[in-house]
């Protein structure tokens, strides 16, 4: 495979990762990186290190449950509007969010400037840009398509990829999918870890049947700083429980949110969740939405995985069988490594479909064999 | 996806299963299927039931242990050679082949018609022809690349997949992937079970990790109707013997591997087995051929499976941790369902790169995203 540059659309939590990952690849580099404050761009490639040293203050509590969404009202110096940006660099602070560094967010590196519209910034450089990773806080459903809409308007024309997780969200990017067409976008949705990696899986898995009755995906992740660090995720996940949505646990207070952790002694456990591996299994042919479901355990308390993260595909063989495949992840494995190996990977997988010139929208299914 | 249509190259056990797999799947055609003796084409689909009822007496020992591929000596009446084939219908039995039907082969099938050369017929009808199964008893190495060359000779352009094993064959393919690239062939190589499933789970379950240390493939075989009925299969397999190779175990006579197997207790275990997952995992840079181990436990006297078949990925994470990701096939699901399976689903992904324009050797683990 050819060489292929990419850009990062925020330097939280998985925008950072994206980054130091993939540091460890071959044939892979960074070549820009931006906040709402900045933009570092450089097509020797970025120097990951000083960058990743100089914005370490910007871990704030976007870090999201395997998936990279963020849902909670706070504003971290690491977020990038899809308006433009403000351009300002006020000192907000708040929320648990760390401020090191003496300029906040992506500035803070010597290879960033400050911008007033650091999305323009990247599609003034597409032509150089293979891939763009949407690693963005999603506060809103339509955030995500929102920044698309940005790169459309402004003529990109490449691969953008995103590591969101909400079913909703899929549809709205479908809607797009005729103008990404046109402009010559591959854009690549749900790669995460799940939906991502475990969506991939399962598709795989369902390789053995000619009929997939079930798709089961359960997931454990142990944070490691503890819950005070993550309280976005916290909250995102929150909004999954059966007696919130998304609007309600945005309006939570802190104590609010500590105190129903505390009611689950730290751990929390989740069922039914709106996650996406859903619909990208349907729109893979796998089987149907409804037939798939995911849950799994958050222990905001503990580094240890509170349970092994494990996909189970069930189905019926061409020779009438019903068995079911399994496919987990160690419990060694981070959050953080389950959704930034993938996203790296499928984001290659996706350059290479659009040098090929297939455009719209795929999920992680779709770039599996077919079912 | 746009519909899909295929041709299968020899009606052993392969091919049939591939045939009545394909009923199963939306957008997917078989419109050829031929063995030396003859070709049934029909472009409107061919019809599957009356097809597989025909030649139900062409289930004979080419049967092979999770891939296809069959070394022994005997010829059956569902093979085709890749010279051209003899257009006799002479009654060779023997080996332990059923004789079912009035004709031998596929031309028992009303629809079919003798010929003295399927596989150009094939090639003549190659335009409507998006991908050819070469569902083909390997009885020497360059037994399946040899048919290859049949169709770059004749002029097609599209896909060609195989479900082949032995590692060293992928390089003779390799030879030919500029011819590929000219002519307009994707060749899809060694997609069926291992290699196949589980060596694209291999490249999916690596995401997790920057480096992959081990990838160990540990499969079970319980062979439905016992060995007598698959010792094409027991003999290939015993080349992977310590003790013997494939020109040794060719030359074996029946009652030699019958004291092998009762040896054994008609179970046999097999470590180190050269087995293609491990170039094919290599040139995908997942990690070192070497770093591949495959092995696996048949038992011919069993339906059951002796073992779960396991795929093992250990790798380092980009934070330091080492950890083991896993695949396992539910213990239901039959050697025929993981190899028919996932080659029509890497043969729609083959017909996906095609039309891309995207020609020369691919093998599992470069359909997966990258690494």
């Amino acid at each position: 495979m050819d060489e292929v540059t990419f850009a990062v659309l925020g330097t939280g939590g998985i925008g950072r990762r994206a980054l130091e990952v993939s540091q460890h690849k071959d044939h892979l580099t960074p070549v820009a990186a931006c906040d709402r404050h900045g933009t570092a761009i450089d097509f020797d490639g970025l120097d990951v290190d000083e960058l990743l040293a100089a914005t370490e203050g910007n871990i704030d509590n976007e870090v999201a449950t395997d998936g990279g969404e963020r849902t909670d009202g706070s504003r971290s110096s690491s977020e990038l509007r899809s308006d433009g940006g403000s351009g300002a660099t006020t000192t907000e602070s708040g929320d648990g969010v760390k401020q090191h560094g003496e300029d906040r967010g992506v500035v803070a590196s010597e290879q960033a400037r400050a911008s007033d519209d650091p999305i323009q910034d990247v599609i003034d450089h597409g032509d150089g840009i293979d891939a763009v990773l949407l690693a963005l806080p999603n506060y809103e459903h339509d955030f995500i398509p929102r920044v698309a809409d940005r790169f459309l308007e402004g003529g990109y024309s490449g691969v953008l990829i995103d590591v969101l997780k909400r079913s909703r969200v899929i549809d709205m990017l479908d809607e797009r999918s005729e103008a990404f067409e046109d402009a010559g976008i591959t854009f690549i949705c749900g790669a995460g870890a799940t939906p991502g990696l475990l969506t991939g899986a399962a598709a795989l898995a369902a390789q053995s049947f000619v009929e997939v009755t079930d798709v089961d995906i359960w997931w454990g992740v142990g944070l490691k700083s503890g819950y005070e660090d993550n309280r976005g995720t916290v909250r995102e996940d929150i909004a999954h429980l059966p007696e919130y949505d998304i609007e309600t646990a945005r309006d939570l207070s802190d104590a609010e949110i500590e105190a129903i952790i505390d009611e689950h002694d730290g751990v929390i456990e989740f069922e039914d969740m709106e996650h996406a591996d859903d619909v990208l299994l349907e729109r893979a042919g796998v089987c149907d939405a409804e037939d798939v479901t995911v849950g799994g355990i958050l222990d905001v308390q503990s580094d240890e995985k509170p349970t092994t993260t494990t996909v189970r595909v069930t189905g019926r063989t061409f020779d009438g069988e019903t068995a079911t495949n399994t496919f987990q992840l160690g419990d060694e494995t981070s959050m953080e490594a389950n959704v930034n190996g993938p996203a790296l990977g499928y984001l290659k997988a996706g350059v290479r479909r659009n040098r090929a010139g297939e455009y719209g929208v795929f999920g992680p299914a779709e770039l599996m064999p077919g079912f």
